[in-house]
């Protein structure tokens, strides 16, 4: 029983310190979003996700890697989340391609977004932010244009069908700037069921 | 000559006033541009202009008048930029479309809208911001769309063309966050090359 006893007290202890990790990480993620970078710390995180700072800092060592783990987190969630959605699309033509840039454009309207936009700006001036933002940001851009790729089941042997699913992306990442300032859905209504058309008969086009 | 005297000193004086001004107004998009809203204050910039913190505030009351008037300046040079850059565009066809199409990414990858950028992204969490960061942004972004139209010779009366037009937009400010990163040039030239085919084809079509 002696050793059994350290056992059932550590697997809790690990889903412990899981749990509070996952806490600090939304924690980030939504400090970010509402207050920017210059107010965000990690001790502001701490206290909004009812950690101790101590605790904070055993599991996240600088500001910087508290909040580029957290961006990398909600963004896994969000691949997930994409993923399971596809299930439900469409199965072809404008319809599909239409709801696929919907869902698209959703990703760039939403609180990980806004968070995100808000490292993004900071790390254009921060030294130490920046190098691991950038490779975070092209990690996420390469999933996303091989999830838009596989969903809008775009033939990238064809010229210029991968520059067409990535302008899509781009355009939806403008959309989402747009957003964030004014909710101008209409605006984005018209402007996806007219890019979806375009982009359908694009990618439906002989080479 | 007592008559005399007052006016010619009177109009020199206008003039260093304007000419300051000018420096205070361009010292603070380079300001937002390289440190962003938080370390972009009306001291700063005075120091960075060489002029002193009492005659920037007789220009500018506060920060939020100061950025404001800043990128609302250098908006309205940028478009005069455009307007003269638009007599040397190609007469028509794809190369013109796709001489415009480059001309409207090139104002998203500049100087210009790294600053108002950080402005966006400030105003979004900032109360006393938000407002005139909204209002000036509609005017340019209406301004913006209006000289697209133009130069593209785009007809709006044709259903979808008023959203292509603005998509473009879109595409083109996304491509600019993208590059606020990393200058992604080879990536950007050939999005801008197949999209400028896709759009002129668009532009073409019989409603």
């Amino acid at each position: 029983m002696g050793v059994v006893t350290p056992r059932t007290a550590t697997f809790p202890k690990q889903d412990r310190s899981r749990a509070t990790r996952r806490r600090l990480l939304e924690a980030a993620v939504a400090c970010l979003a509402e207050r920017g970078w210059g107010g965000s710390t990690v001790a502001v995180v701490a206290e909004r996700a009812g950690v101790s700072r101590g605790a904070a800092q055993h599991h996240f060592r600088t500001r910087e890697d508290l909040f580029t783990a957290a961006i990398e987190h909600v963004a896994e969630e969000w691949l997930a989340t994409l993923r399971e959605h596809a299930r439900t699309l469409p199965d072809s033509g404008v319809p599909r391609t239409r709801a696929v840039v919907e869902m698209l454009v959703g990703v760039y309207t939403g609180a990980l977004f806004r968070a995100a936009l808000h490292l993004w700006v900071a790390a254009a001036d921060e030294v130490q932010l920046r190098p691991r933002v950038v490779a975070l940001e092209s990690r996420i851009g390469r999933e996303a244009h091989r999830l838009a790729v596989e969903f809008l089941g775009a033939d990238e042997t064809v010229p210029g069908v991968r520059e067409t699913v990535q302008a899509t992306l781009d355009m939806a990442r403008g959309l989402g700037l747009a957003t964030l300032l004014r909710d101008d859905t209409p605006r984005r209504t018209a402007i996806v069921r007219e890019w979806s058309r375009i982009l359908d008969s694009a990618l439906r086009r002989d080479g």
